[in-house]
């Protein structure tokens, strides 16, 4: 709106299109709750108190609070587009994002970028982006696209992209590769922050990492690495997200005068969480629990993180800023039972309003280049002893042994009595035919493939036999990407995702439909993993220990290099 | 420092140049007080804990805090150039300032705003600035400068420049002057804040200002106008300087919950106070002693402050930030001890160090233009029914009374038994010879003559007869701006303020000697006010109630509008 316009509403000169009265404001500057009224127009908020107003709503004494702002977030781990995502989030209170365009970044480079914000305007979500820093990844994989200081700092100054993204290269930066301090530079020169992530970094490396003007970390897993970043200047962004739950344990550094630098963040939030459990909201509510103040978890939800990305049009009631509003009963536990955005009722009860429409989809180019003919998975048998990645349940570390593998003629092969199955990456952005095969023990099933790998998100197929891996294979590179199981050369159950291999035009309720047909096929092929295609995405990221597969082969961790699948 | 090196210091790669031992660190990110060494490089703390360092020094367990900063200062009103104010302040240390240069804008408009910036670089204080944004006042006077939207723009980049400074035209926001909106969103167009100031405003009026996008208040005088305008979202600075000290006031507000949005500011504040009670350690220190938690009383001398401003290098002591740290014996009495800037100790009980060289001055060029010879105080008697302002001691308003003034021939002339004396003001910007010439009631003095007059700082000039007043107007007019006061057409006493009529190139202390001198000698003349020339200074800002004088005339306040001397 035009300030113009703005001042005028705030003045009471025009009648405001909205009055929110009889309502219990949770103020969070001050900390309050303040019994009165919230007068709106054009979307924004005019003030309180009484004013000239179209439509008069009694909120009847509920609790009305800023909208809830999630301060890192991978929108692609909803497996939806920006649109779905949007009308999943908005009913659980989320009105603010800022989303980490990682992973199709690490598919379409900046065109993903691109995309992300162009098909993310007009929502009912506010989506700002942070700028992903790390693209690729590492060089031991083969990535759709390396992003360098040059192709980031045109985006910059780009009024949605709000800070650098998770700064993970952290050698990167203590090491000073000049690539890494230009993108850090240009971002400080626009004065936005720089988002860390940095898991376990302490002491003068720490430091050194701070000294370069990061920011804020997300990567904390206790209480010890969370105080001592705090204390060296960190805003923490505490994570409670599908994988990684950091919540209980970090819940001890929150106090009066640590609170102003925490904020929430999910990072990674699966479809069955989101629905099932909820967004910020179950955060809100999961920290009242555990018996943090409630006016604190809010703070924490809306002024703290507007504050840290310098973002003063959200994240409070007070005049000049969006009227983006949660309505709740109990402040103990805020359940959401309206939102509105912008100034709109936009969902009630947990479901969007039918009257909240949606924008049209963008069209982005296909992202799957692989001659599937020329795909080989048969493995000659060099030696007998083949490095093989173990899983361990519920994490995302690997173990790695060595073992006698079963051989067929000349050839290595999965041996499903011990469980070892053949694993495979096969690069599908450049078309270079780059296919590592090896193997892997925990799964205890037939075939699988998806095309969310991450950080590169090649297509990992992991399988009992050649044929059935194929056909899993061929169902994702014809869906265009996604998740596939196959039996019996016949594609039992499959999600597709279109939109760089990586998310769906569906509606998130429907992708967890399908996401939850293929676990159940994946339990009836044998396996009992809580959900394989979970721990199959990440066995390609070569940056988690022990052993990883990429499509340039196997990958040490701890050595940081590729090794050879058979040992002498 | 450039990054690469940073980052190698704060790894302790190369030696650190200090390492601060045995120290109590105020951590004002925790609010805790946490034992231990600072390591500090080229001029930045590198990080905690132990590292080689080529100069170790025990602190023996005192405290030390991040050095302090002033959130709102203009530095005219220490008379002193910013070389002088800045070694008077750091030994009370303040290392940090948030300057408006209105009043020398006022006069040389932005040719006076680039000579504060160049002039105030290499100093032992980090001097930044907010721009000023209504230059001039009113269209009630002649000032040396016009500062319009496109004036400032050009300004607003500029990484010294923090913020646009008190936007002190209310009525120009809430009724929308073109000019003053697009001053505002010029410098949220640059991430940078907008200072308000806007005493007494409230209700809607209150929430239009703010919702122009205006996200501070330092005027605040009582506790109810300070929390309505937090609560709506302004961070409020609370002043205690000279003339207005709103401290004791504004006390109650400060708690758990709105403390992060509060901070110090001295505003306007005498040689003499700083000299005899402090600065921002003055307000610290007078807070504590009023029963707020020190900690707290530090957070808002610092990271509060520096937040504000998204100034992301001073206000803390954490890696890359800069090493500007104050050191002290007692948390309940903070008396500055020793004051680091940039990593050197810089000054020590309550002097500054010998080898902190001061810049060489930068030239200015003068600002008087006034054809002595022209200016005539003789006053024709119209009437003898005439407008008198009426001095109310320790007040910046005025009284106005219509009095019958004592008539000489066919002049109206002072009347020295009744203490109705002859007020003149006499443009000097332009060389107009505008002079206004009126009564006033209050003084009870022989001539004195100032320069420093707000907000234009045209001569002004108060006496008993012509010829005195004629010899002290020369006088500032030969020391090309200053002030004096005059007897028997004789200089009893002046103190030269050559930069633009308003700062002198001497020490502060040197300052303050001439002016105890010029109040010495009012003494003697008579006046029984406690500073005359403080007096004297604020006759001419026709913003304040009730009768003023310009160079145009006098001004009804209330009426907002010229009136003529004598009422028939």
């Amino acid at each position: 709106m035009n300030l113009n316009e703005m001042i005028k509403c705030a003045r009471g000169e025009k009648q405001a299109d909205l009055l929110l009265t009889n309502a219990s404001i949770i103020n969070v500057f001050s900390g309050e709750i303040i019994p009165g009224s919230i007068a709106v127009a054009n979307g924004y908020i005019a003030g309180f108190g009484s004013y000239p107003a179209k439509k008069v709503v009694d909120m009847k004494g509920r609790f009305v609070a800023p909208g809830f702002i999630d301060a890192h977030v991978h929108i692609e781990s909803s497996m939806s587009c920006p649109t779905e995502f949007a009308r999943c989030v908005l009913p659980h209170g989320t009105t603010t994002v800022a989303a980490d365009p990682h992973e199709i970044a690490n598919v379409l480079g900046a065109e993903g970028i691109g995309y992300m914000i162009d098909s993310s305007k007009d929502q009912p979500v506010n989506i700002y982006f942070t700028l992903p820093s790390c693209v690729p990844a590492t060089d031991m994989e083969t990535s759709g696209a390396k992003l360098g200081a040059d192709d980031l700092l045109p985006f910059m100054n780009n009024s949605r992209i709000i800070a650098l993204a998770e700064m993970m290269n952290f050698p990167g930066v203590i090491y000073r590769d000049n690539e890494v301090l230009r993108k850090i530079e240009g971002m400080k020169k626009q004065r936005k922050p720089v988002d860390g992530h940095a898991p376990g970094l302490t002491g003068r490396d720490l430091h050194a990492y701070i000294s370069a003007g990061i920011s804020s970390d997300h990567e904390c897993t206790t209480e010890k690495e969370a105080k001592e970043k705090l204390n060296a200047g960190m805003h923490i962004m505490i994570r409670e997200g599908t994988g990684a739950k950091n919540l209980k344990n970090l819940l001890p550094i929150i106090n009066r005068q640590t609170a102003r630098r925490l904020m929430w963040c999910t990072d990674d939030r699966h479809p069955h969480d989101i629905i099932k459990e909820g967004h910020i909201d179950f955060i809100v509510r999961s920290a009242i629990r555990m018996g943090l103040d409630p006016l604190t978890a809010i703070q924490m939800a809306t002024i703290n993180t507007a504050e840290y990305f310098g973002l003063n049009n959200v994240g409070a009631i007070g005049p000049g800023r969006q009227a983006d509003l949660v309505v709740f009963s109990d402040i103990k536990n805020p359940v959401i039972e309206e939102v509105y955005f912008r100034g709109n009722l936009a969902a009630r009860e947990g479901k969007i309003l039918p009257e909240i429409k949606k924008p049209a989809p963008l069209n982005i180019r296909p992202s799957m280049n692989v001659n599937i003919d020329k795909i080989d998975f048969s493995i000659p048998a060099v030696s007998k002893q083949a490095r093989v990645i173990e899983i361990i349940p519920h994490q995302l570390i690997t173990g790695q042994s060595l073992i006698k593998v079963a051989v067929s003629g000349n050839l290595a092969v999965s041996d499903i009595k011990r469980d070892i199955l053949k694993i495979a990456v096969v690069e599908r952005h450049k078309g270079t035919g780059n296919t590592a095969v090896g193997f892997v023990r925990g799964f205890d099933l037939k075939p699988l493939a998806s095309s969310v790998a991450h950080d590169s998100h090649n297509i990992i197929i992991v399988g009992t036999n050649d044929e059935d891996m194929k056909t899993a294979l061929e169902a994702v590179f014809k869906m265009g990407g996604g998740l596939a199981a196959a039996c019996n050369e016949e594609i039992r159950a499959e999600l597709p995702l279109p939109i760089a291999g990586l998310m769906s035009l569906q509606p998130v309720k429907t992708i967890k439909e399908k996401l939850d047909n293929l676990i159940d096929i994946s339990r009836e092929f044998g396996s009992s993993l809580n959900d394989p295609f979970m721990t199959l995405s990440f066995l390609a990221l070569p940056v988690i220990p022990e052993l990883k597969i990429t499509d340039k082969g196997l990958v040490d961790v701890a050595k940081f290099k590729i090794v050879p699948l058979f040992e002498k």
